[in-house]
């Protein structure tokens, strides 16, 4: 039957040849990208079509499932502002941003030079942090629930075990009310957050707040998949740092709290292992109760 | 080394054992649904972060990337309203709509009954169009650039192929200027579009005019990935219908102009062979210069 003079609309016009359903689809849609797509593009859209259309026909997608997720989609970006990035979030519950984590992280690491490096940053860093007196606090109107802890290590080259010195060590922490400073208008600005260098010893060293657990803003979109779900919004305990140094690679991480809830079911799945530290006691000082002791191994990148 | 007593960050602490990624990573997530999960859901959300994990490790999706299409989402939500779904055409842009309607077609076609089934209507369909007599038109205001056509033929059971009296044919169609009554102003209300009913004879017949190409719109994210990805926004000439009488299955679909540009690369991937249609000269009748024969088989649902 010719495909121009086909004038009966039959039952199974919408069905089509061999497989359950058209085994040409997804090459005709892969296709239709004109020669001028930049190269990277066209790998990375290949890939996500043939991911999505075989989503949809592996679980038999109907239109009004499709229609549920465009709407959460819509939605999430009607509620996103500088302040709120709700379609990041609903890539964190689905552990999105910690899988694309861990793969520029790994092809940083393998790349020859640092500049191909991606920082990982989060949500809540500001890249104006105050450069801080090595020993000083980043806790400003300590809340009375806070459990101060003195944080301290050594920066090392990772081959020599030699300390580095004039290493930039950024912090950022959210206060005991589960709120980062910018959230929070009760605190002051950069409160929990600051930068430190090293000395020539490659030490450094300054006074925070144990983390504490807290969820991720369960009133949108991913709240109620999350909800859908069946999942808690929760975090375990945890501080963001970076460190950098010319001549090395530099690192994006947070570190968890062993003792915190939530380290087995991060609602965003941020959590390694290698990650988890413990907070001591600490003993002959006034000023923290808790100490960390974290040192820092940093590759050279020639 | 036990997790809990990990007192130093070393630069391979984000790279993970045995695969180039973690491979325990989906796995997890996935695990993270809760007991109350809706069935169908958990399955749904399975093959979802399995897929869109596969496609981030299959090219190396970075943070950056990945960032870019999260503002593409944010950004297609910011400008859907109720006259327009941005989200609806980035997923149209990828082919995904098209196949969505094959499954959910295909699903209800292998339906006992008619009540599972789910009407694809496309974002321009409005329940209340009029009822009109047989022969009138739905062209109002025609414009001079339209062909008017008379369209007409049998509605048949397609196993007894005879004629099925009462069957109601519901028509949309956008203007010459590529908009439907409700984006254009100037077009008066239910302008090209109605409903139609068979007689004893199964007869079915209307003017209306030859459908043009028009471009989706493409002033948003969709319209940025059309253009990044080197294509056209075009959508080739076709009519809306939806076929329905009690005892047979419903038909949503559209036919398509032998005739029009775009057949081989409509932007959002809805042609199928056997939707294209001839349209002929019409003989002896002044008010139309085209006609187009389409009988159209109904499957009964028991």
């Amino acid at each position: 039957m010719s495909s121009t003079n086909k004038h009966t609309l039959e039952p199974e016009d919408t069905l089509n040849g061999a497989g359950r359903y058209d085994p040409n689809f997804t090459s005709h849609v892969i296709s239709a990208m004109g020669p001028k797509t930049d190269p990277r593009l066209r790998k990375v859209m290949t890939s996500l079509i043939r991911h999505v259309h075989d989503f949809a026909r592996e679980v038999d997608l109907t239109v009004d499932e499709w229609m549920a997720g465009v709407d959460m989609i819509n939605r999430a970006g009607q509620m996103s502002n500088n302040r709120r990035n709700e379609g990041q979030l609903l890539c964190d519950v689905i552990g999105l941003e910690s899988l694309v984590d861990e793969i520029t992280f790994k092809q940083a690491s393998e790349a020859k030079d640092a500049v191909t490096q991606s920082a990982i940053l989060g949500p809540f860093f500001r890249h104006d942090a105050p450069l801080r007196q090595m020993g000083e606090t980043i806790s400003f109107d300590t809340p009375a629930d806070a459990e101060v802890t003195y944080m301290h290590g050594v920066v090392m080259d990772a081959t020599t075990k030699l300390p580095v010195e004039n290493a930039e060590i950024d912090i950022w922490q959210a206060s005991t009310n589960g709120l980062y400073e910018q959230q929070d208008d009760k605190q002051q600005e950069h409160n929990l957050r600051g930068k430190f260098r090293t000395g020539k010893d490659g030490e450094y060293g300054f006074y925070c707040i144990r983390p504490t657990p807290y969820p991720v803003p369960d009133d949108g979109p991913a709240g109620e998949l999350l909800g859908m779900l069946d999942r808690h919004p929760f975090r375990p305990a945890h501080i963001h740092l970076i460190v950098i140094k010319q001549g090395y690679k530099p690192i994006t991480t947070q570190i968890f709290d062993a003792d915190s809830k939530y380290l087995d079911n991060d609602s965003v799945f941020a959590v390694k292992d290698s990650l988890v530290v413990k907070f001591e006691e600490r003993q002959g000082d006034e000023k923290a109760k808790l100490e960390l002791k974290y040192d820092i191994l940093l590759a050279a990148t020639e």
